[in-house]
């Protein structure tokens, strides 16, 4: 496990209960793009190292839905799921979020993919909660873990297609 | 065209952007509830009296997704759509919500039905969208008479059902 190349930024808004991860990565966007919405990829990135991903239900199209669980030693520690409200190819992701530990939390979640020089991307992630009670609860859960672990093995993914 | 019995609370939160209604029926929750997935039924009260809704997908089940169109004079003058984040019968939906002139808008919208004595129903809409100027815009843009208007068809319709 080698250090990752780029930081993530992780950014909680003062005046609105969301969440902002700003993130950049050596490839261009439709490779970032088919890694969020390609399940078999995604499985491969998602999540701290010590989880592996099962994808249970995945439709990438606006309109579709998705659900995954977290498996560490072959047991199912978390379960997730969600709606794709729009997925507009190489540009946008807007898709909610719920952990299936507390259903009545959904946090509503757009990722925006921009091209940058040298055939690299910058990835936006916007999460937006009803209140911030919910939101601080969410930044205290580990989530920067998951976050950082999770784009070092999308480094690794993106480098090794390319 | 009669004065409803209730009136539509819709309360700004200063502190986050969101806008919440509050709205009591003559009806239980069942009844309500199926006011809002049947899309035959929902077709017949969402919206002010000047439009009429046609509904151009309806899957109204977690995970599934639904648009409609507002036509005037036979004319269509706005279009919507979303996706069912959940669905949970006679007590909770939640959906976003895009009106599609605006297609980088997504509201989240959690609507909870509440039993209350007599068989009547206080329904609750929570909107959530990721900044003030966006829930500004949406409290600007003529949204209680739509809300009002549809609320009072919801009446009618709720009555005749009865």
């Amino acid at each position: 496990m080698t250090m990752a190349k780029y930081e993530t930024e992780i950014l909680a808004d003062e005046k609105v209960p969301t969440i902002r991860l700003v993130r950049e990565f050596d490839a261009p966007p439709a490779q970032v793009f088919r890694a969020h919405v390609d399940p078999e990829l995604y499985a491969q990135w998602v999540g701290p190292h010590s989880i592996t991903t099962r994808i249970t239900r995945w439709d990438a199209r606006t309109g579709g839905e998705w659900a995954f669980a977290s498996d560490r030693g072959g047991e199912e520690i978390a379960a997730f799921h969600g709606s794709f409200h729009e997925v507009r190819p190489d540009e946008r992701i807007v898709w909610t979020f719920t952990y299936d530990g507390e259903p009545d939390n959904v946090a509503l979640e757009t990722l925006t993919l921009e091209e940058l020089d040298g055939g690299r991307t910058r990835l936006r992630v916007l999460s937006v909660v009803a209140d911030f009670a919910t939101r601080d609860g969410m930044l205290a859960s580990g989530m920067a873990t998951g976050i950082n672990e999770g784009y070092a093995k999308l480094d690794d993914l993106l480098a090794k297609e390319a």
